[in-house]
C-alpha cells in the first residue's frame, strides 16, 4: 500500500530541510495531518512570504527584514573593521557576543571545488570595493576551522595582501568549559602554539 | 541583535513539527533562506494543498487521497476482520507486512486523561456501528505496548465484550534480530509468558 500522491509530495518537501531523512519527514507529514486546517494554511503562508519579507542586504549580504539593513549603519563603518563570515547567520552569533561593533561581509559559502564553490563565487570584488569606499583598515576572518575555512581564509588573505590591511583570524584553542581530556590532539596543538602570556 | 520579525515567525512554525526544537528550527529557517525563491514557494504550495488533497476517510479514519478510500474496499469487509489502530500511519505499516487483509479503524489517539484524551473522544460508537452493519466477527487491537495502549485496549475490550466477537491483541515479545542481553525485563517476562510450542 503506497501513500497518497500528495502525502509523498509533502514528505518530499520536508526531506529538503537539513538533517531531515525519510523517517523524520514522514513523522512531520503525519503530524501535520492531525493539525487543524488553519494551522497548516498559516504555515504555508509564512513560507510563501519568506521571499517577500526576508532578503539579503545588497551591500553586506546580511539578512535584512522589511526595513533597511541594520548591519550597514554608518557608525559601524567608522570603526574601520569589517568581519568576513560565511553565512548571514554568523552575524547574529557574533553580534550576541557584544565583542564587535564593525561591519560584516557575507561570503555565502566557503571554497569547496567539489561542491561547485570556486573562488569566483566568493565575490571578493565587492569586499575590496567596500574596503576602498569606506576606508576600512581591519579585516577579521571569522570562518570555520575546517579545511574549507582554512583554504578560504588563506585565499582571502592573499587577495587582500596588496591593500596593506590588518588581517586577523579568530583564535583557535580549547573551548570554554571543556576538560583537556576531551580535547582532540589538533586543537590542543593549536592551543599550545597560540598560548598567551598569563 | 534580534532576528527580523518574519524570520522569528518562520522559526516558530518549524518548531511546531514534532521533535524540532529552537536550534533545529533555526537551522531549517536559515537553510530555507538560501533556497531559490521557486523552491520556497513550492513548499508553501504543497503545504497549502494538504487540507484539500488529503483527508481522513469518514468511515475508517484512514488517510484518503483524491480518490475514494482504498482501506474500505468491500473485499476487506468480507474477511470479517477489523483492526483497531491509533493513527492513520499504522495502517500503512500493517499493510506493508502483508499479513492482514481486513478493515481498519483509526481511533485518532489513545486514552490519556492528562492530555485531554478521554473515552468519549475514541468514538467507539462508529466502531460498534461498523461491526454491526458489516457483520464483522474479529477485532484485532493493534495499539502501542505502553500504559496508554494497555488502558485503551482494555477499555475497548470491555466495551465490545457484549457483542461476542473474537478480540485479539498483537503479541508481545522479543523483537526480531535482538539479543536476549539487550531485552528489558518486562519484555522478557511477557515473551516468557507468551511462549509458543516449538
Amino acid at each position: 500500500m503506497r501513500y497518497p500522491q500528495h502525502l509523498l509530495k509533502l514528505i518530499d518537501v520536508f526531506k529538503r530541510l537539513p538533517g531531515v531523512g525519510s523517517k523524520s519527514a514522514e513523522r512531520f507529514a503525519f503530524q501535520l495531518l492531525t493539525w487543524p486546517k488553519e494551522k497548516v494554511i498559516e504555515m504555508a503562508k509564512v513560507l510563501e512570504e519568506v521571499p517577500l519579507k526576508l532578503h539579503a542586504c545588497a551591500q553586506c549580504g546580511c539578512l535584512a527584514g522589511d526595513e533597511r539593513c541594520s548591519f550597514c549603519e554608518p557608525d559601524r563603518a567608522k570603526t574601520g573593521f569589517i568581519c568576513v563570515i560565511a553565512s548571514a547567520r554568523d552575524a547574529f552569533a557574533i553580534e550576541n557576543t557584544h565583542e564587535y561593533q564593525g561591519l560584516y561581509h557575507v561570503l555565502g559559502g566557503l571554497l569547496s571545488p567539489m561542491h561547485g564553490m570556486g573562488a569566483e563565487k566568493l565575490n571578493l570584488d565587492l569586499l575590496k570595493q567596500r574596503i576602498a569606499t569606506l576606508h576600512l583598515t581591519d579585516v577579521v576572518l571569522a570562518l570555520d576551522s575546517t579545511l574549507e575555512g582554512d583554504a578560504t581564509s588563506l585565499y582571502i588573505k592573499r587577495e587582500l595582501d596588496p591593500l596593506h590591511l590588518n588581517i586577523s583570524r579568530l583564535a583557535f584553542g580549547i573551548p570554554l568549559g571543556s576538560s583537556l581530556d576531551y580535547v582532540d590532539g589538533g586543537t590542543l596543538a593549536r592551543a599550545f602554539l597560540g598560548r598567551g602570556r598569563f
